[in-house]
């Protein structure tokens, strides 16, 4: 089979460029002397996880460290599939604690994170409730973006106390996530984010170990302040996982180059409109996903980058706009196109603004190597 | 079952919300005397097309005008489920072409459109490759947005001839979408735009019809048009299938209220940054869509308008930011919040910016009727 047999719009997840970036990915954190706990949010597929970990001939090894999971249907599907070390680093909804309690009774070790004393007694009283220990992991907010407590907060040693002397619970170590990465304006600052967030998840850790608590894990993550962190004392694991990937928004970080990016769509031109310079195609916002991540960046991409169907970008062509089952693609800056070099039924493919999104608008993934010869269909899920 | 028992997020539908917005479609395009072709692409489920169809009893009866799809995927399954007039509403892709002409030979009466000389010739070939007749809708631009040829546009007769005339294809009509109602800033605007999409194709079906080509079908449609036309004349059917849901986008039109939107996505609170005044719950871009529809609207509803578990909106509380599972809830004002009120483990309800969007991101719909009960599962499917 041949990319020019799929119907489109199809995603296309080109393999050479994957264990690429999955190699690179880990000589850097072995220079640094700390493991990887590779995130399955973007690829949510065991086809993907097999090659990123470190042994995997003959089925799933266990990675020291494990997996990072964004849902509990991941950690469902990845346990079955011979996983057991799982971190569920989405902070705690009281109504999945009976999930992953029966997930941890058929053996997988499914940790969960947390950030409030409330948040502590609930799960405490849960596990009780049903005879579990739940460990759990004090998420810390090293970056201001989203969830967790403050370096320096006294509520860590509260929470940190409460989760190891109650029953129901174990305290498992800390955890931060510099999603403000994605907002970095050069590399520098990416740098001094990545030094940031591990300064702050270390002091965290020191601080419980300082009042007679347990920590042993303490963990890092994101794809940018992975790729430039400097140094990992204190750590014990790195969490990532669009590195595998990459796309537009990484790309426009100086994360990676446009030659890294693995996954792209395979469209079909369907029209023109001669009077605008715009080819109509068939990958609208539903095949590409409604993410426009590059627009706050330097270089607008649209809702991606059009390239010819041996993935190489196409003069300046993005897609410029999208309807559900339509894109519009047009030169970057509305200059007039040759619309006879794009006639009906040409194959073009189009790079994403954010892997993870237009992934999970997909099945499966038709894997290539360089070529355009489909060498496999490997499924992927979406949803909780 | 009841709200309370679910795991978060999960897609909720009001199916009294449902009812009545198909009652209130119904209604209207009966007065106007002209069919309903429901387009089915923000729905995606055959329990909710069994509600919309005129005579649901006993199974899907044939409605006047039947289906349309945006997805041979929708084409597929709805056939399965014994609808056979199928309306593909997408510019054709070559290489779909053996896929439409496999449901035809199975009974499924598909139609497709294109509006070029060069795709009709595509289309007529491969028909006669294949032995069948592909019916064929030319699409008509009326408003300038994306695909179709211009009203006036000598094109038509060509492209109308060649269907009429080759082996391989059927002329079976003319359609138009006014995709840019969904840019309007009045109702006057969405009911000028409705006259001129009306006016455009019946130009297009009388030029055909003096030119002695058939013309059986004359569509039109989009919610808002369809919603505030005064009159069909000419018109032989209308597709809409927003309507059916509704969403911020068509209540910041003006097309619907808040009270109207059936469509709602369940999230538990996970956690509160009390310095920003926000609530952090489960529900982030992948739960809701990226979609922001509303940011260029009078109001910008963020990634949805925050409710309590019956469904009614909660002060000026909007989901401010996403990530991938993580919403940011504020106030929209970034006034001061009473966290208190909203403990973790609390359930609200989020109104989404645009239906097919989020919908799209789920396997089910959880079905209630006013009250927080759960009266069933309606499956839905995503992709290709």
């Amino acid at each position: 089979m041949d990319l020019t047999d799929l119907e489109t719009p199809a995603l296309i997840l080109d393999r050479t460029k994957l264990d690429r970036n999955v190699a690179r990915m880990r000589e850097h954190l072995t220079k640094l002397k700390v493991a990887l706990r590779p995130h399955v949010k973007t690829a949510k597929s065991i086809d993907v996880l097999r090659r990123v970990l470190k042994d995997p001939p003959g089925g799933v090894e266990r990675e020291p460290g494990g997996i990072t999971v964004s849902t509990l249907k991941e950690a469902e599907y990845f346990f079955s599939n011979g996983v057991r070390d799982i971190l569920y680093a989405v902070g705690m909804a009281p109504n999945k604690l009976l999930h992953i309690a029966e997930l941890r009774r058929k053996g997988a070790d499914v940790a969960l994170i947390l950030d409030s004393i409330e948040a502590a007694n609930i799960v405490a009283a849960k596990g009780q409730e049903l005879g579990v220990e739940f460990p759990a992991l004090i998420e810390i907010d090293s970056d201001g973006h989203r969830s967790g407590i403050k370096p320096g907060d006294s509520m860590l040693l509260d929470i940190g106390g409460r989760l190891h002397e109650r029953n129901g619970t174990q305290l498992r170590g800390v955890l931060t996530h510099a999603g403000d990465s994605s907002n970095c304006s050069s590399i520098d600052k990416i740098r001094a984010l990545a030094e940031r967030e591990r300064a702050a998840v270390v002091q965290c850790a020191e601080a419980l170990k300082r009042a007679g608590l347990p920590c042993p894990v303490v963990s890092v993550g994101s794809t940018p302040t992975a790729t430039f962190a400097e140094r990992m004392d204190g750590v014990t694991e790195v969490r990532a996982g669009v590195y595998m990937f990459f796309d537009l928004v990484m790309a426009g970080l100086g994360v990676c180059t446009l030659e890294d990016i693995a996954l792209t769509v395979m469209t079909s031109v369907i029209g023109h409109q001669p009077d605008r310079n715009w080819i109509i195609t068939d990958a609208g916002w539903m095949a590409m996903s409604r993410d426009r991540g590059t627009a706050k960046q330097r270089v607008d991409q649209g809702y991606g980058v059009v390239c010819d169907l041996a993935g190489k970008p196409i003069d300046d062509l993005i897609v410029a706009e999208t309807n559900q089952e339509h894109g519009i693609v047009a030169d970057r800056r509305g200059r007039p196109v040759d619309l006879a070099r794009f006639p009906v039924g040409m194959l073009l493919r189009v790079m994403p603004n954010h892997a993870c999104a237009t992934a999970a608008q997909y099945s499966q993934y038709h894997v290539i190597a360089g070529e355009p010869v489909i060498e496999a269909v490997w499924p992927r899920f979406s949803g909780w």
